[in-house]
């Protein structure tokens, strides 16, 4: 379509010159502007700020703050009751290459090798550009949590399926909540605070294809369709996306993949839905490999939603535990292997009537996951049990391949080399069963991330399906865009990506020049 | 967005009557009429049919057959000067299960088998509705081009990767253009004949969201942008996108897998381009699983484009010979392996400095493909050798591997059972080198479809993004659809969807009332 955007217009004029209208086939332009997905803009709009920002998790926290050092005025709308979106209810695991704490631990890393990690692991689906950018962000990022927002963090590496090396810092409380907190409590500092229940029914643009505000609901009560007052929010500079993505939302997922039917269970908040990925299209963004949408395989079955299991799953018995197919008694895959390939395994087994159980003992446990044992325990996320008997009895494991297993495990643990998957042997580990109970977990892979979005080019602008350049004053950052992770998101990338990009579209955005 | 769709206009009327219009927030109506992505409807249209066909491919000139049976007047707008896009220079061969031919081999086969074929290898991201109407239609639609269209075929079956029996028929002439002259021939005989040269700049959407027409340039030269006379043509009752695919669109396949760069070869022709997807979407289609791109796997390092490798790579050396990396001399995968699976395969060999040929004898080649021999020995495609010991000299293979290779493989074939990697064996498999000479190929996969598209419905209409609901009077059918094929495609699969979609939107199209 590019070249050809003038040419509507003149040839409308043209048409309409040669000034044969037969009744039949007579339409007038006056009827286009009626059309429903042709916005018309409000005489008046009810609210106005610099920078309007939609979401209020990570990316748009991030963002909010970036432009408000910049000096914008800024408004962050959120649908929900609450704050925070999937953020606060995260993990709280972030990713950073060559950091001090990998320096105290002799451990070598460099921007350069998350980067090769993302894109090895995305199945080279990764946006170079855009990946180049996240890992070299990566250090300076966590930095800026610690030293602008006051972010703690524990002095553990956590290392999630796909990173060669323990890089991840863990915030203090094992949640993503100790970065939105903090984000909060500074933005409140300076005034600034979050609307809630405020929905956004369209984006604006104007005759030049710029985005001028948002058509929204405010008093928006979710799920309840066009409950809230309309009203009208101008954005003198842009308007960012920081909206997340759509894992909650069946009928969407769906379309991109049918395997992931209303049955799987899902990590996200009910309000991780699609209409603002759908929104942002229907005004001409471009989809990018929305098809890839991310299963986390250490899911508990014994929870809904995120819940506590991930820590223990992936923390604790991915990294100094084992996990295994309860039939066979034997280790499936590297524990370390990324999601995709470890909840693929786990769900070939269990379409085989099969389940899958980690496995780590109470020496394994520390920090933040050693202080919600017993939460676990009470929850029934994990069971105790005093030996391997006793879980072959409670799993219906065959006692002698698991107990040949576990000798199997130690050994590599001792030769500190995984002869069986190849995965990598932390400095810290000890041999499974040196200190009782064990603690086991069932595992149950649940809906987690969409890898897909809109696309961004390198300063955050959302691109146009049309033309491929910028849409004027229109940016995404976070789960909104697509294009960073490829096929394969890795752990601890989505609270990196998201404040990079949230920091990086609030600066840009808030450079842009006001409409008047 | 679902049930807010009536909200913009009243929500505008209302602030516009509150009056207070502060000239630095001031913007009308007016200004959006304007709006270069809001398309005012012509005053007058310059040509006007009931159904408008962009694209003349397989499914395109379906759709026109059907449309035109069914009382319709029609156009099918075709953007190159030559007709036929992909479809006319394909390799000719289309699935059908559960058919005389299979009956006569004594093959058991049926639809579902079909359809759970195409569901596996598509990694369950099939729809599987789609997928089962699909299936139902393909001997149907077969029989169809025989009877109604006097299509021949020969009779040997072909098996593409991932098919658990031979299914596909074949061309007589190797060919996709024995049915698409077929079809025009059958076309021309009703005096329907095909606009070549007509670009598609705009769908046009009227106030109620239904299509009512098309923005073109008539007389455009591919691929001057801009070249042509604008023109307005009425679509009565609807327009059907049956454009195919964007393989040969490098900037847009970069988006969506940036593995897929301008380095490698692409079997489409040059015109499969991005531009009315980019407009489908823009209009409000929903995209599906664009980052599903097929790349074949049986294409010549030594011609560009599709060429003649493939029938030799794949119904001769694949289904009766053998595939080897040349650097161990030994097979690597199941040469009926799935298209992506295979072609995975040789890029990972490529990606570390070697290559894979593919070896059958003179005794394996029959029908069309033996015509071609001569041709494609001519133009070096394939290459003659008089022994093992040749070929390993010619390609560098360890003779001593590749002769025990070659004997390992000749028992499966006596024993009609591959011991290797469990391929299908046909029944007429005879041993490698039997008869002099061996042919060889050298194997360069290429970039050939776009699994991903727009969605439609069972009933070929198109869904809009903010709705779910179909688009008024616009249809789809073919390469321009998504979700039938899922993650992988089936060889011989293209031209049986293509067929089966287009005859479904053409009768459909055709039943739709016509604006007055």
């Amino acid at each position: 379509m590019t070249g050809h955007t003038k040419t509507t217009r003149r040839g409308f004029l043209a048409a309409g010159a040669a000034g044969v209208a037969a009744s039949s086939l007579a339409a007038t332009a006056a009827d286009s502007a009626d059309a429903r997905w042709i916005d018309a803009l409000p005489k008046k709009w009810d609210e106005s700020y610099d920078v309007v920002i939609i979401g209020s998790g990570f990316a748009g926290l991030a963002a909010a703050w970036e432009a408000r050092k910049a000096g914008a005025t800024v408004v962050i709308l959120e649908k929900m009751r609450t704050v925070g979106g999937n953020s606060i209810i995260n993990g709280g695991i972030i990713a950073a290459a060559g950091t001090p704490l990998q320096e105290k631990q002799g451990l070598k890393d460099s921007p350069e090798q998350l980067a090769a990690d993302m894109i090895r692991e995305g199945l080279g689906l990764n946006h170079p550009d855009l990946v180049k950018i996240t890992a070299e962000q990566s250090w300076p990022v966590v930095k800026w949590t610690i030293e602008e927002l006051g972010v703690q963090y524990t002095d553990h590496l956590v290392q999630e399926g796909g990173h060669a090396v323990p890089r991840s810092y863990q915030t203090h409380n094992g949640s993503g909540s100790a970065i939105v907190n903090q984000q909060l409590a500074k933005l409140k500092e300076i005034k600034q605070d979050v609307r809630t229940q405020v929905y956004v029914e369209k984006i604006l643009r104007d005759k030049d294809g710029r985005v001028k505000g948002l058509q929204v609901r405010d008093g928006y009560v979710f799920p309840r369709e066009g409950s809230g007052k309309q009203k009208f929010i101008r954005a003198k500079k842009a308007v960012i996306l920081a909206h997340g993505g759509f894992s909650s939302d069946v009928a969407f997922r769906l379309k991109q993949d049918p395997k992931l039917t209303a049955q799987m269970d899902c990590t996200n908040h009910p309000g991780a839905t699609s209409e603002m990925l759908r929104e942002s299209l229907r005004v001409g963004a471009i989809p990018i490999q929305l098809s890839w949408i991310q299963v986390g395989p250490w899911g508990s079955a014994d929870e809904k939603g995120f819940g506590l299991g991930p820590h223990f799953a992936q923390e604790v018995a991915a990294m100094f535990g084992i996990w295994v197919e309860a039939a066979t008694g034997k280790r499936f895959i590297s524990e370390l292997a990324n999601r995709k390939m470890r909840a693929d395994a786990i769900m070939n087994i269990m379409n085989k009537g099969g389940n899958c159980i980690a496995i780590a003992d109470a020496g394994q446990v520390h920090g933040h996951v050693e202080q919600n044992i017993p939460k676990m325990l009470e929850r029934g996320v994990i069971k105790p049990y005093d030996s391997l008997e006793a879980i072959a009895a409670a799993y219906k494991v065959p006692i002698d391949p698991l107990k040949q297993q576990v000798a199997d495990y130690n050994r590599y643990v001792a030769q500190k080399k995984d002869d069986q998957f190849g995965r990598y042997m932390h400095k810290d580990l000890t041999p499974l069963g040196a200190k009782m109970p064990f603690y086991v977990l069932r595992l149950m892979p649940k809906v987690h991330y969409a890898m897909g979005g809109i696309q961004i080019d390198t300063s955050g602008r959302v691109l146009d399906i049309s033309t491929d350049k910028p849409i004027p004053a229109l940016y995404a950052a976070g789960e909104a865009s697509g294009g960073i992770h490829g096929a394969v998101r890795l752990g601890s990338c989505s609270m990196l990506s998201s404040l990079v990009w949230g920091r990086i579209a609030g600066k840009n955005a808030a450079a842009e020049k006001a409409w008047a």
